[in-house]
C-alpha cells in the first residue's frame, strides 16, 4: 500500500494532496535554495491528526516536514529528502485569549498579524516581529525576533509553553502557564529553534503585552557608526527600557529616501520607539537626547503621533521591498549574523568594507540593541556570478562574527544556509545536539537533512 | 586501588578530603532532608582538574555531586549515593568584567554578593537575588530567581553561555557571547536548572545590567489580597516596568513588626521598587499611586533616599530571620510554587486557609509579578507532628498549583523534595526528560536519584 492510501487511513482524502501546484507551493521558502518536492501535503485540522500522521510517518520511516507560510528565510520547510509536508493553515485558530494571564493559546498556523488584530480589541499585543506576516508555530520553530527584542525578548522569552508530537506520536506540553519554574529540564526552549527536528507543535501558549498609553518613535543622526553604536550600548547600559533602537547605516537610509521619497539626512541613524506612560516616556526622550549629544547625534527627530510613526517603520520595514519593485528580476539575500555589542560596530563596518569590495549593492540595517545585523545584498538570483559573490560575501561576515564570539544567525535558523558553521560555532556542543536528536528521533523522520551536515542528501 | 588512591592521578593530594567534618558539611544543605555522607570531597582549581575528576567518576562508576555554598533549599548538593563532592569554593574567580558587553565571565564557585561587590565599581550589577549568598554555579544549576525577576528575568535569562563538564569529561560551550541566536538547539536553557545532573559547570557567561540613576522604593497597602493581586496584573498589563513587586499579606507584615521594630499597617502590602531616571520614576509612582488607588489602596509611602529603601527590604528579606532569632530551635520550610496570576489570589488565600487550619506558624511572602509565592512554616524540625503537618501543607499547596496551570517550584527546584510531583506536573514531557538524562549521562554518575524519582536509592 502507497504513502497516500495508508494517509487516508489517518486523515480525509480532501485534505490529502499530491497535486502538482500544491507539491510546489511547498517544496521551497523565500529563501535561494533549490527546492525539492513533497511526496504528498497534508492539511490535518486537529492534534489528533497531527500525532496518527507523525506516528505513521515513523512507522513507514517516512520524512515529515512542518509548514507554517513559507517566509522562512534559510530553507527550513523545504522538504530534502521528500516525504509528507504538514501544511498547518487548517489549523489557525486562537483557542485562547486571557488578559489577566497576559497568555493567548493558539494553533501553529496563526500567523501574528492575525494574532496582533484578535489581541488590540483587548488592548494587548504580541511584540515578535520578524519581517514577515509568518506563522506563530514557524516563528517558535526558528526562535524568531525582530525589532522589539531589545525590550519583549525573542520566541524564546515569548513561549511559555508548546504542544508538541514527538517522533513516534506521543504527545507532551514543554512548560506550564507559570510565568517562571525550576522543575524539571527546560524542554520549552530546547524545542523552540530546533527548526522541526525534534518534534511537530500543535498548539503555542505564548506571553503576551499590554499596548503602552504612549508610543513615541524618534530618528537620531550620528557621523559614525561607531558613534551610533556607543550611543545605544550606552543607553542600555543605564538601564532605559527603549522598545526598539534600529541602526541604519547611511548608504541604507540613501536606498530608503529613493524608495520612500522621506528627505531623511543620509547619514548613520538610529530609529527609536519608547513605549511607557507620558511622564516615563517624556523622560526617556530627554535622557536619550542628552545621552546620544555626548556621542555627536547632530539630529534628534521625534514622532509623536501615531501616522508620523507608521510611516517611519514602514519606511525602515519596507525599504527594501520598495527598492526591489523599482528594479524587477532582482531579489535580496539576508545575512544574519550577531555580536557582543563591543564588537557590533566593527562588524558593521567591516560588512561594508566587503560589500563595496564586492561590487554587489546592500542596504545594512540592525537590531543594534541585541548586536543582530542584516546585509540585505540585492542580485539577479540567475546572475551565477552576482550569486557566488553574494555566498562569499555571506562567509566573510560569518566568520568575522564567529571570531568575536558571536553566532552565525540571529534569528533566521540555521536550516540549510548554515549547516556548515554549526562545527566551527558549536565545537563539541554539536555533538550533545546530535545526541539529543538521535534519543528524539531514531528514525530521522523529523525534518531530516536540517542543522546537521550528516542527515543531508 | 581505591577512589582516594585514584584522585590523587588527577588532583592533588591536599585537594582531597575525606576528613570526617568535612564530609559531614558536604552531606546536606539548608533543607530539611536527611544527609548523606560523600565518600570523598574534592577542591578542584581549574576545568581541567574538574575534567579528570568527572571522567575517573564515570570510568570507576561512581556518582559525583557539584557543590556550591550548600544554601540550597531541597537537597540537590546531599549525595544520596555517597560517591564525589566536588567543591567549588577555589573557583571562586571573577574572569571577565565587560562593560561595553554588559557580561561577565565568572567561575562556578563565586558568590553573587562577591560578583556585585565588584560589579558595583563598575557601575553594573547582577540581578538575581535568592535570599542566601548562593554561588552563581549553584544558583544555575536550579534556575533560581528572586524579587527582580519580575524585570530582570531569572537564571535561564541572563546566562550567555555556560563552560560544562559532560559525563565523559568532555567540556563544551552551551552558548555565545551573542544575546541571541538561532544556531542549533538551545543547550544553555537545558543545562540551566539541571541540577547537576546533566554536567557540571565549570565557567559561566551571565548578562548584567547597568545600575539605574534612580531606585525609589514604595510600600502599598490594601485591604484585600484579591485587590492587591488585581492591581499588580494591571499595572503589569500597561508595561510599568517596575523592578520589584512583592506580596507580604497581613499575618506576615505583624511578623515583620514584631521582628523589626517597624510599625507598619499591619494588612495586605504590596513591597515596590523602581529603576530608572529621575523623569521615568515619577511618572512610573505617579501611575502606579493613581492605578493602585483604583483597587483600594489606601496607603502609599514613598522610600526615596538608600537608606529606608535598605530598611525596607532588609525588613523584606530578614523578617524571618529575624523571627527565628526570637525563637530559638524553631526553622522554616519553604513552599514554592508559582501560579497563572489569575489563580495567583486564589491560590494565596488558599494557602493562609490551609495554614491556619494546620495550626502551624507561618508567613507568606510572594514575587507577585511572577506568580510565585513561598509559605514560610515556621516549625521545630524535632517535632514529627509538625513536621507531618508542614508535609502535608506543602502538598495541599502543590495540588493546588498544579491543578491551576502552574509548577510545584517557581525557583528552589526539585532535588529531593519535588520528584514526587514530576510526573503529575510533565507527564509525557518526563520521559522525554528522561530519555535527555539517559543518552548524556548513561552511567548515571551525575547526582543521581536527584529529579527522576526511579534513580534515587
Amino acid at each position: 500500500m502507497n504513502l497516500v492510501e495508508r494517509l487516508k487511513e489517518v486523515i480525509p482524502e480532501d485534505r490529502i494532496s499530491t497535486n502538482e501546484t500544491v507539491l510546489l507551493n511547498h517544496s521551497k521558502d523565500e529563501s535561494f535554495y533549490s527546492g525539492n518536492l513533497p511526496d504528498v501535503v497534508v492539511f490535518p485540522k486537529d492534534k489528533q491528526e497531527v500525532a496518527e500522521i507523525v506516528r505513521l510517518a515513523n512507522e513507514l520511516e517516512v520524512p515529515i516536514v512542518p509548514f507554517g507560510t513559507g517566509s522562512g528565510l534559510e530553507g527550513q520547510v523545504i522538504p530534502k529528502q521528500g516525504g509528507i509536508s504538514i501544511d498547518f493553515q487548517e489549523m489557525n485558530k486562537i483557542l485562547e485569549i486571557n488578559d489577566e494571564d497576559l497568555l493567548v493559546t493558539v494553533q501553529p498556523g496563526v500567523t501574528r498579524v492575525q494574532l496582533n488584530a484578535e489581541l488590540g480589541k483587548y488592548g494587548l499585543f504580541f511584540p515578535v516581529d520578524p519581517g514577515a506576516d509568518a506563522s506563530l508555530g514557524g516563528m517558535a520553530s526558528t526562535n524568531a525576533s525582530g525589532t522589539t527584542t531589545v525590550r519583549y525578548g525573542a520566541m524564546k522569552d515569548n513561549v511559555r509553553d508548546l504542544e508538541v508530537v514527538l517522533a513516534d506520536g506521543r504527545l507532551i506540553h514543554t512548560g506550564s502557564r507559570a510565568k517562571k519554574s525550576s522543575s524539571g529540564y527546560r524542554l520549552t526552549e530546547l524545542f523552540v529553534g530546533s527548526e522541526g527536528t525534534l518534534g511537530v507543535f500543535t498548539e503555542l501558549t505564548l506571553q503576551v503585552y499590554g499596548i503602552s498609553e504612549v508610543i513615541v518613535a524618534a530618528r537620531a543622526v550620528f557621523n559614525s557608526i561607531q558613534n551610533a553604536v556607543q550611543a545605544a550600548t550606552s543607553l542600555l547600559a543605564i538601564g532605559v527600557p527603549i522598545a526598539r533602537i534600529e541602526l541604519v547605516e547611511a548608504y541604507s537610509i540613501k536606498h530608503m529616501n529613493l524608495a520612500a521619497g522621506t528627505n531623511y539626512l543620509e547619514d548613520v541613524t538610529l530609529f527609536l520607539e519608547f513605549h511607557g506612560t507620558d511622564k516615563s516616556v517624556e523622560g526617556e526622550l530627554e535622557i536619550t537626547k542628552d545621552l546620544f549629544e555626548d556621542f555627536g547625534c547632530y539630529q534628534f527627530d521625534i514622532e509623536k503621533d501615531s501616522l508620523g510613526r507608521a510611516k517611519l517603520w514602514e519606511v525602515r520595514h519596507n525599504s527594501l521591498n520598495i527598492w526591489l519593485h523599482h528594479n524587477p528580476g532582482k531579489r535580496v539575500m539576508n545575512t544574519d549574523v550577531c555580536v557582543p555589542l563591543s564588537k557590533l560596530a566593527d562588524a558593521v563596518e567591516y560588512s561594508r568594507t566587503c560589500l563595496d569590495e564586492s561590487k554587489l549593492q546592500g542596504s545594512i540595517i540592525g537590531h543594534i540593541g541585541d548586536g543582530n545585523f542584516h546585509v540585505g545584498i540585492i542580485l539577479d538570483p540567475n546572475d551565477a556570478e552576482e550569486m557566488k559573490k553574494a555566498h562569499r560575501l555571506n562567509e566573510q561576515i560569518v566568520h568575522f562574527a564567529l571570531a568575536a564570539g558571536g553566532t552565525c544567525t540571529g534569528e533566521h535558523g540555521v536550516g540549510l544556509g548554515k549547516m556548515k558553521y554549526q562545527e566551527q560555532e558549536h565545537g563539541t556542543a554539536l555533538d550533545v545536539m546530535k545526541t539529543i536528536k538521535q534519543a528524539l528521533d531514531p528514525n530521522q523522520i523529523l525534518n531530516p537533512g536540517k542543522i546537521f551536515v550528516e542527515n543531508s542528501n
